[in-house]
């Protein structure tokens, strides 16, 4: 009965044309809501429309949301010719009052919006999760994108190092943080309680940050091992039923994972705060620590080896490498591996930065390429992205600036001698110039 | 021996100049860590340079943060040509693009320099502080306005309402809170601990918004008392030795003092949510509260009437009056002043705002005018500023809105009956056109 | 070679004693250390020597606590010639020196001995371990009962339930202690922190007491489920995949298990005072719900049951349901089991007090009695103890003390008239005298 | 007219007994329910019970007090027969049976009744009220001590050590713990806030014991100053205005004020405990401090010297000084004050402890004398009980239980050798024979 079936479909689409009217009315309510907020201006009831935008974005579905963003994008931005006569007037008498105008002008309206509804109980967390849904819709989407860079603009002064909290992460901490952890955490999989024990326990450290407004939520948290020497592989400080060593004896501290746990807060990056406070902290703490260094996967390894050996049949053995999934046992297999790890990680640049996201990252920070440790993560994401590699990174804190320096500057990265060597010894079997870098 | 005085002197100049030279070079020092923070871009060493900038401006004296000071408004601009250039590609094509090119160079660099700054331990208290200091140069050093702009509006988007906490004041706060409260209260004196502890008792409510960066510095605090009705004068809630009454009975919450903290934030107004908000939760929290009102002085009522009086005979009582310095007891006295206050609070608008500094921002709240209290205030400033009138603002919530948009759009305060009849009453009196308001 | 085996045997036992000697050693050392304590009036260096006292103690291991026993039981004891001669002395005249001089003599030095011990950092957290290691040797050496008397004596004292704090325990609290509740929970089996994180949604609470000086260590806790009506099994109460339902819509609050979490404070029971004080909480603040009630295990019945079968043929379809091990699906079954079990709750007595040790508790208590339900909990240990039937307890506040005294006094346990016919129709059944109870 | 005057006076009494009936009628209520209380075993609804009494003891004034301790007395002791029979059949069969029958009997039903009294909120204050009221009736009437007794046995056991707590006293402490520090301070009064505000800046410390059950309520507080060196007067201490020392250079900590807060916990000291911990742990903190010593009065030296002088000429400049209330310029004055000092406080003995209440509580602590200061104390109060005098105890941690062994098994006095030296030249002077001590 085709008839049925249409009618039953019909049906079903008025509803979801029913449901997204309702939606959609919604939105346009709150984009009106929106434009009051902002003209007003004397801020007499802010505090009430504040709450009732908050609210009625909180109810908002798909469809809801698709139309505010939308509107938000072309409703809510400067205006051009009221920007190029103040720019003007700038140009031609630069003062503190023809600065403050241009500047009154070319302030996206979206901010005040945005800082209005932030003052509503809940609405930073309101916001935090409208932009992870934004970021959802921007690919597609990219007329977008303004209304991110005020997002953006504010989350970055809103969630400055100087208003977030660092705060150790133990087993006396809320369930309900360590459950977000659990959740959240990118790295190295944590598979419950159990487990996340094992990792706070005396010789493991988690560290993370908080903002005031966002009670209970972890913003990004660092988890460290102490161990006697730098690791090469990352399966014995994972390893649930481990012996639970001595901080006072251990020589170096093992940033192991680094994980952001807000979608809405990416780019806001505080990552870097964190690894550097941290590690400042425990040198205080303990003073047997001499060295800080990370266990980093290379997950744009295999990816950029694919292409790479598509061009080259020096690196067939690579290439097979590549269609096993794993580690052959050849001999000098794992030396070839390291040499174009090191490689990957210390020539290969994409607009001035390192190819690789999270040596870009590191170094960026102005840690150094400390060693590449073939084999050292058996797991199938570290598989499938790093080829089983992991490197450290090392934060010396009396060089961060240097290195910082020259990688920004001079575009060569800090690294530790064997790696160098390592590097060098990759240009045959890639083909590569051995002119001067 | 003008001889020997004249080397005393050169040597003192010698010695000031050698201290101010110093503390310049100090100044020239930071700048140049300014500019290098914000021109970084990796972020690399930002909390080191950040500390060491929060350092260095801490250390300053007069003459290094004058120098300072210049230097911000005129080497952390933006650069008009860039500007323009930008906002004439905005203005051709208006797309997310052009506006983020807009927004980047059309933001003053100083703003950066600020955030960075704020990223330092202490760095918030730091920035207030600083702005403390500039505020005090800006009345003759214009130039400086843009600075200030650009704290203005970092301040605003960091002390917004919804990252400040609401605290009960009372006398389990930690003492070096309490201090303050009685160093900063603007309006009546607070006499020491024991005057502090009779505003604390449980007839008594005092309220203080906070923010995480600036632990233990109340930002503004409001002062209650619960009464059995209205008051038309200050002294009896004052009185220490006075009997403490029962909450639970109370019909009239009075708002009898609201002091702003710090200097630096002037402007950064929260006192408006602060007293909506006090009233809300104590109306939910004492259903016996009928009415929300504040007894507060009208600071400008004496220059006023000066300066009216200068031109209007009939104004001669009054004018006696500002000679007596208290009010006299002729027949019709009060009646004649408050008639006179009345029209002075409704009537008088200066740049369509009312002319009085407090009635400015109860009404601009949307707060209504409700009864004018002669000899309400004895105390020397209040005969001083306010010939010793204090008047009552209400706040009643349903009512906040309506009252706001009538004084923000028509430029009608919202007043009672009686104070409307007072104000018509003093047309006469003043030689007013007794036209259509 | 059985002459090796021997030799071997011979080392081992060497080393064992050799290990016992040093262990007893120690405790040779902490009795010394004991008796220098409690003769040491000054107290100068009490908190030193406690200090020792405590960490000496924590070093013993079984051999050592064994001799500690022994030798507290024996030479901590009131000298019996002093006592009779003080209580002569108070017979004759009874006044407050005779008594002091009475009470100094008869209290065994032991109490002052524990006293002192707890002085120490961890004194208490000691002392409980202590009286738990003590009470697994109590069966065995009824000697040491004096021992434990003087515990008990103190424990009842310092664990007063003026000193106790009654925490809610939910999913913000920290893991350690949840932990702890998964460890303890006694009645029903926590299955992990998901289980546990059903347990704490909005219709379910948990409360603990707690020590100051046990911090993060529950002494016993209660776990409550908000439900519509009077419930007659576990099983929807622990699905975790249940809805949640709204506390605010309740009827009925089910304290569906009570746990006490320290072997060491057995008999310090603040049980009572927990119910008694949540059912007073949760009504204040739902006032929505009209009744607590339990949901409780009869643990005595199936081996009350079997004794008595043993002697009457009727009971042969209880006997086969005893073998089968699980309720039968017979007519009439269910409610043969119920009435006998409403007999077994209601008329079986034990030295003045009910036979069921969970009934002594809850009548005790001053509930009463409301239903029985047969194929309540289909558990192991439900099956094994209490053939699946579970009761409830009903707590009316107002009842409690006119329950408690007919219990106390008469003998008579309060019970809806339900249980009360069930009972009356068990007689026959048990062949008991139907004369007046 | 006599006549009205009597009328007026018998309506005066009339009313006087109406309420003094009404006060005893309710403390006789109050008694019957403390009866039912202890009597009433299975504590069903000892928690309404307990808060009752509570309650009706709170109401009760002096009237009611004085019946209620009385029966307290009278009608909640052991029974001397069933105490006799107890004690002789554990003289013949020293058993935990027997034993535990005998303490059961002869301890006082008054314990079980303060102990049922402290379960109800507020429990503990309420208790600590009542003895202090007692100690004050206790003087006239003797027979009360054995009520006095058994709350000494319960505060030693609830207010051990291992349930205090000890805080750091600070400007951030809340003002209302603050305020009891300026109401209890007996040694060197606090003229209000800003007196107290110099004693906790960084070269000053103040720390307090607090008990769980009496939060904000400190029970015994002592006050340090950081110095350079031992100091021989209390004004510098005092001062105000004085100059803010750094605490990481000074080399002494002086205890200057130990006060007792809690009237009704009189004896139950654990000043004793504060100074050692206190020492303790500044001595981890700041490793600079070398020596840790008392400024104290010699509160008994006056009355001493009284008693002396009426007896010696010798002594005739002393009683000069005695008469003229402050020390003398007369040359070897100080030296003869000091002399005499030094023999009062190291030879004069009372019952085996040393004469003077301060000496006692130093030196049964442990601690050494170390130095007589003359012209110490300016204060009034110091002149009347210690003639301006004050003394230096030092408590060398490391040597206090040999100083208080030697005090308390051998009665010598530790002191310094000027301190022995000067005990001896006081000899003649008090026409002493020289004898051998």
């Amino acid at each position: 009965m085709p008839n049925a079936r249409a009618v039953v479909d019909r049906l079903l689409g008025t509803f979801a044309d029913a449901t997204r009217g309702r939606d959609e009315r919604r939105a346009v309510r709150l984009v009106k809501l929106l434009h009051t907020l902002v003209t007003e201006r004397g801020e007499s009831t802010g505090a009430v429309m504040a709450r009732r935008a908050v609210a009625l974005y909180n109810g908002l579905e798909e469809s809801g949301r698709a139309l505010l963003f939308d509107r938000l994008a072309r409703e809510f931005s400067p205006d051009p010719d009221l920007v190029f006569a103040a720019a003007s007037r700038y140009l031609e008498e630069p003062s503190p009052d023809t600065l403050a105008h241009l500047l009154r002008v070319s302030e996206p309206p979206r901010q005040e919006v945005f800082r209005r509804m932030n003052s509503a109980g809940g609405g930073t967390a309101t916001l935090v999760g409208l932009r992870s849904r934004l970021l959802e819709r921007l690919g597609a989407h990219p007329h977008l994108e303004s209304v991110d860079a005020d997002l953006t603009h504010l989350f970055g002064s809103w969630f400055n190092r100087g208003f977030l909290e660092l705060r150790r992460i133990d087993w006396n901490t809320p369930a309900s943080v360590l459950e977000k952890l659990i959740t959240y955490e990118a790295v190295h999989e944590i598979r419950g309680f159990p487990d996340l024990k094992r990792r706070l326990e005396r010789d493991r450290r988690c560290f993370a940050f908080f903002h005031p407004a966002l009670p209970g939520e972890p913003l990004v948290f660092v988890e460290v091992a102490f161990v006697d020497q730098m690791p090469d592989a990352v399966t014995p400080i994972l390893a649930m039923e481990s012996v639970i060593g001595d901080p006072r004896r251990a020589r170096c501290a093992v940033f192991y994972s680094i994980t952001s746990c807000q979608p809405g807060l990416r780019g806001i990056s505080c990552g870097n705060f964190l690894i550097k406070q941290v590690a400042e902290d425990l040198q205080a703490e303990l003073p047997n620590l001499k060295q800080f260094v990370t266990l980093s996967p290379v997950p744009g390894l295999r990816a950029w080896l694919a292409e790479r050996a598509a061009r080259r049949p020096s690196l067939a053995p690579l290439l097979a490498l590549l269609e096993a999934g794993a580690p052959l046992p050849g001999p000098g297999f794992d030396e070839m591996l390291s040499a174009v790890t090191a490689h990957y990680l210390t020539r290969e640049w994409d607009q001035g930065q390192a190819r690789d996201p999270v040596a870009r990252f590191h170094l960026g920070n102005g840690a150094r390429l400390e060693r590449v440790n073939p084999r050292a993560d058996p797991s199938a994401k570290g598989q499938r992205q790093s080829l089983g590699v992991m490197v450290n990174y090392g934060y010396a804190l009396g060089h961060v600036e240097r290195n910082h320096e020259s990688y920004m500057r001079r575009h060569v990265v800090a690294a530790s001698s064997a790696v160098e060597r390592q590097a060098k010894e990759a240009r045959t079997l890639l083909g590569e110039d051995p002119g001067p870098h």
